[in-house]
């Protein structure tokens, strides 16, 4: 299974709004015959690509995949099928497909006569590339990752407004690798005219990555012309979307209706607030520089908490290191202190 | 060493202005016969006490001792002696005295025909109990614990100014066994005024522990009499010192002068940030929840710093979870854009 997700790692990011899935196939001896991992939209999924590379190997053999093996024909045929095809004896599968059409892949897999287990490594899985499909399966709106660099002591910026770098080049490394992940950047308005970003993503040598996420500009004042973002987007690489919103539910609407799976807020504070405010935040990477400034602008603008009360209580699912800074990646903790699904 | 280590944790906070020392003494047989820590101000040093209870059995044996021991006389005669009388073979030593009227002990043992090294385990001992007073020794001024509790956002209290709690217990925990570690408890009188801290070192269920801090309030306004601090001092628990200053330098000097060599600085943002700016913080200690508030006190204010360029950088030495909070144990930074000496 640790392959199959290794597979599908290396294809999230291209996948939207399909899952990113990854199967690995094992010969009758348990010898691996075939990997694979979802195609871009209209090209296979992860089992086809497995079954093809693993030819006639495949019959009495092993297949594990990281999600329930489809049951419908969309663009391509169910991939029960395929797996029926190849006369694969045994089926292990990390998390079970939420989708009402596309699922019941296991029980026809049963039916059928085949071995089919459930559940193997199911948290990390579900943690990894699918987490943003299996959310928006789920919720039925995309899957929201705050990512917010900032001091110690809580501010994004210096007191002028000069911010560059406050995190070293690690953490900042990773923030591309995040961003070709994504199908969508979202950063507001006040962050475009302070920050001038391109919110493009890219490897340390400068050079765009394959896949460039839709950028999204929210907010009702205008991006000048001159603006990285928009001249980025005269090079070709990437749409640029002006949202004239200041409401977290109508930007996740549109990109919704867009197929959006995976989106990530990078700014500002106040975009951010608004974020957590209607609960509407799934994921909170927090880029954390051991360093202090004790003025200028804060990581999170109002987020309509009055008193500690109502403090946002996250979970933290994981804390490591990047290069000099620490990174923390949370989630809203259950229970009624901390908004979990929309309001 | 690490037994010694241990011993000496024991009976951090009840030495200064001595240093906390732990020593194990084994016999020609590797066998451990006396274990000691230093005594409170007037007692013997932890070397006498461990060859106290080794008795016959030290000589031809080893000392293991986190300090390279004295080697002059004060309240006590030198522990140098005391080893050299045991008949000791071997001296193991961790770091060595910077005080030169103290220092020397392992050359006179040397010249005595003891095998001595000195070295092992230094970083960890110099982290240790020994910490502040070797800080002492080298900078002639107390060294200075700046602790904050702050959300993932960077602040110490909703907007409504209610601040409790913002951690859990068991970083709370952590606090009052620091609290008993040290000398004194540096707040400003905002804080008191704001947040009527007792700022005493308490078990879990509220009792005091044995040794309790001088608690030191700077700034000019006045303590209300019926403040928890004014209370706790009638109940005879502890000390309560009001300077009436708001210079850093003149806190350390006056508390130098009392021979003070662990300081906690608790409070609140104005006063931490005056002691950054005049970089008389020497190691960070940071209560992170994950949590977001959006609004209210930051954790550090003015502390100086206009443009990025002019970020204080801090050295992480450790990062752990207590409980559900994060602690982030840091230092500054050397070089030009971290304060790590008075300025």
């Amino acid at each position: 299974m640790r392959r199959a997700l290794a597979a599908s790692v290396e294809v999230h990011g291209s996948t939207s709004p399909n899952p990113a899935v990854g199967c690995v196939v094992l010969d009758r001896d348990g010898v691996v015959v075939g990997t694979g991992a979802t195609a871009p939209p209209g090209g296979p999924h992860a089992e086809r690509v497995a079954l093809a590379e693993a030819g006639d190997r495949a019959a009495g053999g092993t297949a594990v995949v990281t999600l329930e093996p489809c049951n419908h024909t969309g663009r391509t045929p169910p991939c029960v099928d395929g797996l029926l095809e190849a006369g694969v004896a045994r089926v292990h599968a990390a998390v079970a497909d939420p989708n009402p059409v596309a699922a019941g892949g296991l029980d026809r897999l049963r039916a059928a006569g085949v071995a089919v287990t459930l559940g193997t490594l199911a948290d990390e899985v579900a943690r990894g590339p699918l987490r943003g499909w299996l959310h928006r399966q789920r919720t039925g709106r995309p899957h929201v990752t705050w990512k917010v660099a900032t001091t110690l002591d809580g501010r994004v910026a210096a007191a002028d407004g000069t911010s560059r770098w406050i995190t070293g080049p690690a953490a900042r490394a990773t923030v591309h690798d995040l961003r070709r992940r994504m199908d969508a950047i979202v950063a507001g308005t006040g962050t475009v005219l302070t920050d001038d970003p391109a919110l493009t993503a890219r490897r340390p040598d400068g050079t765009l990555f394959d896949h460039q996420p839709l950028r999204v500009v929210v907010g009702h004042r205008d991006v000048p012309p001159g603006a990285r973002l928009a001249r980025t987007d005269e090079d070709g690489t990437a749409e640029v979307l002006h949202l004239r919103t200041r409401d977290p539910g109508e930007v996740l609407a549109e990109l919704d209706h867009r197929t959006v799976v995976d989106v990530l807020l990078e700014g500002g504070p106040t975009l951010a607030g608004a974020f957590v405010a209607a609960g509407l935040v799934d994921r909170v990477l927090v880029h954390l520089a051991p360093a202090l400034l004790g003025a200028g602008p804060h990581a999170l603008g109002d987020a309509g908490v009055v008193t500690i009360a109502d403090i946002v209580r996250l979970h933290v699912d994981e804390i490591h290191r990047a290069g000099d800074d620490v990174v923390i990646d949370a989630r809203p903790a259950p229970g009624p202190t901390g908004p979990d699904v929309p309001q």
